[in-house]
């Protein structure tokens, strides 16, 4: 896989999608995917446009997911950004492009990369994990504010090393997306999808900013019981994670004024990430023969709330 | 104590304690003792009046607890109806006339009866247990909605048969408030605080009405969790409890579309009773080697939204 002509297709035309090709389409060609009304938005708009911390108007291919199966093309790269429960469908579409390409999650939440890697089936080198904590909200269909640097990770899913990872790391570099190579990504998305777990469901219930959590007695406490299951569940898992709480309490100080995605989500009226977040947690839990109870509510309490709107 | 020429205390001039003192004064001597606030206010009106269910104006004498020092009264019976993080304070302010008095407490919530048993110092026997089920609620001072009928329980704290409790009952029934004794009336109050334990705070943090808990999947699931709980604290403390989890759906099903009295105080910016309810039953477990870990839970999300509001 060169840098040269090399083909990426970002999967997800929302924030994160809008971001990552908007800013990859400086070195590689870029293809958008997305769903039809979101692909036209884009087109009448012309272009993409990132706002904010990074600065640009940028031109990408769009695709939308009916499209593609009548494209003659092959791509070598498909970053997956949507939401973690349009995964399996989302792959599913894509892959009439992407019979020979890598795919990297950078998704929130805990188990796309197994269903990425169950619906093409095989090949599990073909999946690569990761994450990104850039902050990004998307203004209108192409048209993206970046809120906040933040850094991306990757890294081979059996803890080797990668030539692959290794060349989609500098490429990302190159485009301006500082990006870093781990050898233990599933022990670091499983860390960071446990300090979530311990700021996104509170905010989501409470209807409160990341800060109030550290802000208020009572919350910061049931935040701390929530990451200590989570420590309990890292230490299960074989991971020796350190200095989890203050991890995340530099986290919610970061980010203090910020709603989170999964706060977003509710106000919105759109289905949430639990299920991958506190509910993967839990569920993981048990298979590991852990109770994981504080999690377990917590995933209870924010799917009630999105019982309540559909 | 006979019924005839029987001073009653009411302590306490919310919703309950105005409606008790009205019922009361049909055949015993009856002084609502509230605050100042309060009583001045039920003065302008002239007189206390119940609607709804039960109709009716009622007179009895008022005292606020600046007034009790300088009269010259003793009472027999003091029915303790204020909110239970004020039981300590209203029955010290109540001490000059009631040296000689039975103290009943109607309260929601589990602790209270100790409380008052430190506060009086010394004889249990002058402390009687008990709740009801009546449904109340405040329209302004003096004047109250019966909104739902229900039973009143009362009962010695030994469980042991007391003439004393079958006379109040008797002077309750024959004022139409429909009294039943109980031999274990601290079993059937930790029932009822359990049962609570799973609709108020659900519909606190959640700010829904009761019936929603059964319409959303999840809620069920999570209020049926807390019952567990309860009903293991139950089986700790020797309670034979059955079908609890039945009784919690009737509950909740005969108040489907009430607003429980914790909403309605975060919706009022008031402090709730949560420490006596949910943080009582997690303090008792730890005290008898279990860990409650819903009700842990419920407790920091209520108490979290009282930090907002003080």
């Amino acid at each position: 896989m060169g840098e040269v002509d090399l083909k990426v297709a970002v999967l997800g035309s929302g924030a994160m999608g809008t971001f990552f090709s908007s800013m990859l389409s400086k070195e590689a060609e870029v293809y958008l995917i997305g769903r039809s009304r979101t692909i036209s938005k884009i087109r009448e708009l012309g272009r993409l446009e990132i706002r904010g911390k990074t600065r640009g108007r940028f031109k990408v291919n769009l695709i939308s997911t009916e499209e593609i199966r009548k494209k003659d093309l092959s791509v070598d790269l498909v970053i997956v950004l949507v939401k973690s429960y349009d995964t399996r469908e989302a792959v599913e579409e894509i892959k009439p492009i992407s019979e020979e390409a890598i795919f990297l999650s950078l998704q929130n939440g805990i188990g796309n990369e197994e269903t990425i890697s169950e619906v093409i089936g095989g090949d599990e080198d073909r999946v690569i994990g990761g994450y990104t904590n850039h902050g990004c909200t998307l203004l209108y269909p192409g048209v993206v504010l970046h809120a906040g640097e933040g850094e991306t990770v990757i890294g081979d899913l059996r803890g080797r090393i990668s030539k692959t990872v290794e060349e989609i790391a500098d490429l990302f570099n190159s485009c301006g997306i500082s990006t870093r190579v781990s050898k233990e990504i599933l022990k670091e998305m499983w860390e960071k999808v446990v300090i979530n777990s311990a700021i996104n469901p509170i905010t989501a219930i409470l209807r409160i900013k990341n800060g109030e959590i550290l802000k208020r007695r009572n919350l910061r406490e049931l935040g701390e019981g929530i990451i200590s299951e989570g420590e309990a569940l890292l230490r299960k898992l074989g991971y020796h994670s350190e200095r989890l709480k203050d991890r995340w309490i530099q986290v919610i100080e970061a980010t203090s004024e910020n709603k989170s995605s999964m706060l977003q989500d509710i106000e919105r009226g759109k289905r949430t990430e639990i299920d991958y977040m506190n509910g993967a947690i839990y569920e993981k839990g048990i298979e590991m023969g852990l109770e994981l109870p504080l999690n377990w509510t917590m995933w209870k309490l924010v799917k009630s709330l999105e019982e309540k709107l559909w």
